[in-house]
Formats: C-alpha cells, structure tokens, sequence
C-alpha cells in the first residue's frame, strides 16, 4: 500500500526527490486519510499549518514584507516632504539597515512599521501592497516576488488540500500584507491567513465605514505567539506543521507533542547556496534555526535538505 | 427566472412562509449566484456573517454562556470551598442578577466571568463547556440548548452554503465557548467562528504543551468591535449579514453600505411571545434593538417578523 502511495504521489510531488523528506509526508498523509488506517483523521480535523517567510518563499537578503516597507516610504518621501525629516526615514533613504535594527526595540525599524503600515485604511493599505508587488522586482533573482515561492511547497499544498487538509499559514508577517495576494499566489483565502496583526479602528467617514489600520494591540504572531495565534485564529490544534526557523518551533511542538491526533513536523533547512541560500545558525536575514534543528530528531520531524531534497526551487521558473 | 428560483428555495427553505422576508433571501443569493447576472459574485467572496445569540438560537432569560457560567460555579463550589466565600459567587448561587450586574463596569459578572473562563487549560474549558451542553436544559422550554437552535436560520446557512457562501458566526460570545460546538449544531467549523477572546498563555506543563485561557488583552467582538473582528479574523468584507441587535448594527453597515460588491442585510425581529419571545427596545435579557430598526428601512436590511415570517422556530421540536 505504501509503495502505491508513494507511486502515486510521485505525480502530485514531482518537483520532490525520492527519500526520506518525501517519504515521510506520503506515509503521513496515507496514515491519516486511508478510512481502513487505525490512524485514519477526520476531514474536519485535518488542519495544517504552514510559515511563510522561508518556508513558502525566501526571507532574503531581507523578509519582503521589509522590502515593501522600505520601498514605500521611498514611494512616499517625494510626495511627502516632511517624512524625510526623519532619521529613520533617512536611514532607508541611505540603506542603513544597521542604523534601522539598533537598539533592544530596533526604533527604526519600528518607525518605518508606523508609517507604512497604520494610519491609512485597510483598503488603502491593501492597494499599496498589491501596487508594490505587481511592480517590484526581487534584487538578486530579478523576478516579481510572488513568482519566488517555493515550488515543491506548493505541491505539497496542493497535495494536502486535495487529500482533505485545510491549509492555513500561520506567519510572523502581517496578516493585512499577506492576505492581499494570499490566494492568488498560494490558493490560500485570506480567512485562512494568520498574521501578526494590530488592532483595526472602525470609523464612518463620510458616512462610509472604513478601518483604519493602527498598531494598538499588536499581536506578534512569532515563537509562543504562533501556538497562541493558531489557538486564536483557527481554534484548534493543527496536525501538521511547516515551518523553517525557530520561530516555528513551538508551533511545532504544540502540533505534535501530546496531541491526541497523529501529527507531523517538518522543518525547511536552506542548504542551497546555489540555486537559493544557505543559513541555519548566522543567517544574514531573519530564519536562524539552532534549537529546532537540534529537537527535530527527538520530535521526529523530517528536516528538509533544500539542495538534495527539492528537484526545482522556484515556482517562477524552470528546471534549475 | 426569479419565480423558478423561489420555488426551487421552497424546498430549502420549508421553514420560511412565502413574504417578503424569504422572497429577499431568495432574490439576493439568486442575483449573486447565477453566472449570467450582471451582479454575480465568485464563490471565495461570498462571506456571509452571523450573529449568534438571538439570531442563531434564543438569549432569553439570559445568554446561554450566562447560564453556562452560573452552572459551573454551582458545580465547582461544593469541591472548592474558598470559592463560596466570594460575595459574588454567592450572588450566583442565590439567583441575584442584580447583584452580579451592578456597578457601571457589573463587577459581578466579570468576576464569575474570571472564575469561569480563565485559569484552566483550553482542553479543560472545552470539556467543562461540552458537559455543561450535554447536560443542561432550558428552563422553559424544557430541552437541551443545542436542540433550540432556530430552525429557519438553520435552513438559511445550508441555503447559503448550497449556494458556495462561506459562513461565519460573528458573536460577542466567546470563541472558545462557541467552538466546542458549532460544527456539530450548525456546521460551522472552528476556525469559522469568530468571538470575544482573551489571549492565551502558551505554556509547556510537564513537557506538554498548554494554552491556558486568561482574559488579557480581552477583545470584545460586539458592536464597532464586530467589523474590527471580522477584518482581523475573516479579513473581506461579508457580502451578507445577519444579526438581531443594535449590536450588529455596525456589522451590518460595514457590509452594506458602500460595499463594491452587492450586499445583503437582515435582522431577526422577536415578535413570537408564544413560541420564542417578543422583544426590542426593552429586552429582559440581552438584544436591545431600536437604532438598527430604525435604519432597516433607510439601508434596505430585511427585517423578520418571527411570529409572520416562521413556520417553525426551533430545530428540536415538531410543527408548532
Ligand atoms: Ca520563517
Ligand atoms: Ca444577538
């Protein structure tokens, strides 16, 4: 039955090598969706539970989400003069990232968050991000970022829902951000879209109800927050989980430590300098992964090897 | 072609007499399901939201997560004694609401509130809750509170999802309190619902992992705090909107009013003191409703007489 299985999803996961990565998610998935397995996963529990930034597209040489804040307030500074007035707004200016992250709080960076991302309505702010992302071209693999998610993931997407999983991404990134092109790029609604997220003002304004976007109440969905958001947002306890950093790893141990279902872990590891990056403990970007990486083998989450694991990396191209 | 389709939502919606209320529904999803109307809408836009208490089932002595909370302090006093020494527990245990609601902030409530919603684990709320609703019964009419789900309503989300809708309940209950059940009693699934919250704490307890319920960061999803949930949670706007309530009035103006898409409101009016109850500008529990009938006419938003408009009111029981 296995041998079948994996035949089978030879054709669903093509841009995946055979071993043990690919081995591993087909055996889960024929465990919990065969009806005769004693494993066997009802539909409606079959969430899963996906990060973005570096596990469905790249967080380098900086998350894109900073990438369009940057490049917002370079929008902005002409047709507002008085932004540029300010230090932070220079240092973008200047591409002075180090003078942006400075500080415990990294100050900068959390001014050009202000300024980008609260203060306009959800609709404005949606426009801005659907705007940057048709015209914005990445710097070192010179295509629109949403041609740069990672084509075996999607597969793997693809490959969960049509055997029952809902699947949900569960980011540190803003949830407004994604959810402007969640679905078109990842088939993934925007109510399945959990993010960090600020709390929204509701006002009429000329007598029509706008939100108006702040960042009171911030909630980062990142470390403990994604465990919190997923409960949150989803409302139940996922039972299979992608992630790459960190970052993920108490979702990935909410997923699959005492969970009354049979569950599953994987973890992205970027080995692959070649066709995309390679990083683990110093990354030059977001994504360090030490301890993760460290309880995978006592979990048992499958760690993906990028350079041997994935046939093709882009989504956006052809066989690399 | 509109009288074929109502006579085709005869057999969806038996529970409807024919009238203006029903022929509304009928027109509506009509004109943004059929390919060819001008007004069509594409299936991952068609959010329909729902208010819960008062539209979906009754709120009448008082709330079903009231009378939740008033039953688990009687059952945790006898094993926990110091709890019997609260003023306000004691309030409970002698019926006296008006205790429990004095005060500009009903001290009282938010204390039994604390009591019962936060310092357990999630799993420990969700059985407390799912006890309770096996148990429990309806002091007047003398049946489980899942079997008083309003028939018509039920009707309506199966009408809607028949016809691609996405539906949402958006209440100011709590999420965790609703989650427990909403699959099972209208097929709302988990993630649909989206409620009053506090932000969890997540937690590892003797190597397992925890999310325990507190009412940090409390979000309120009733009144402005419905739109600001619904785009924090849902993040679209709903194209159709049900409540019963000046508490849903903002919910039903975020979908209505300048909506680029076509849109849909309508309030359960409580007319039925025979069969259900009848009630608005005095209510004797919660649903005060005066300025959002008030702008039924002026905004176009249905307005159900419940003693006219149904055949029947409740799911679990007979013709009445
Ligand atoms: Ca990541
Ligand atoms: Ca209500």
């Amino acid at each position: 039955i296995i041998g079948s299985a994996i035949a089978k999803a030879e054709d669903s996961l093509p841009s995946w090598n055979s071993g043990p990565a690919k081995q591993s998610i087909v055996a889960f998935v024929d465990r919990v969706t065969q009806k005769q397995s004693p494993d066997y996963v009802e539909p409606t529990d079959r969430i899963a539970v996906f990060d973005n930034d570096g596990t469905l597209w790249p967080e380098a040489p900086i998350p894109f989400q900073a990438a369009f804040a940057f490049d917002e307030v370079k929008r902005r500074v002409p047709k507002e003069p008085t932004l540029a007035a300010d230090p932070m707004v220079q240092a973008v200016l200047q591409g002075d990232i180090g003078k942006l992250i400075e500080g415990k709080h990294h100050d900068g960076l959390l001014k050009v968050m202000a300024i980008t991302h609260a203060g306009m309505s959800t609709d404005e702010f949606a426009t801005s991000v659907s705007d940057w992302l048709e015209s914005a071209e990445h710097p070192r693999f010179k295509k629109a970022y949403s041609d740069l998610t990672y084509q075996p993931m999607q597969e793997l997407l693809d490959y969960l829902r049509a055997n029952g999983f809902k699947c949900f991404i569960v980011s540190g990134g803003g949830a407004d951000f994604m959810r402007v092109w969640s679905e078109r790029v990842y088939g993934i609604p925007a109510e399945n879209v959990v993010g960090s997220t600020g709390q929204a003002k509701y006002e009429m304004r000329d007598g029509k109800p706008q939100l108006i976007k702040t960042l009171d109440h911030l909630f980062v969905d990142d470390k403990e927050g994604k465990p919190v958001g997923i409960h949150q947002f989803i409302g139940r306890r996922p039972i299979a989980c992608f992630g790459n950093s960190d970052g993920d790893q108490a979702m990935l141990e909410y997923t699959t430590i005492d969970n009354p279902l049979p569950s599953f872990g994987l973890i992205v590891h970027h080995t692959d300098v070649e066709r995309e990056y390679a990083y683990d403990k110093k990354p030059s970007s977001s994504g360090k992964l030490t301890t993760a990486l460290e309880a995978a083998s006592k979990r048992g989450w499958t760690v993906v090897d990028m350079k041997s694991d994935w046939v093709r990396v882009f989504r956006g191209s052809g066989s690399e």
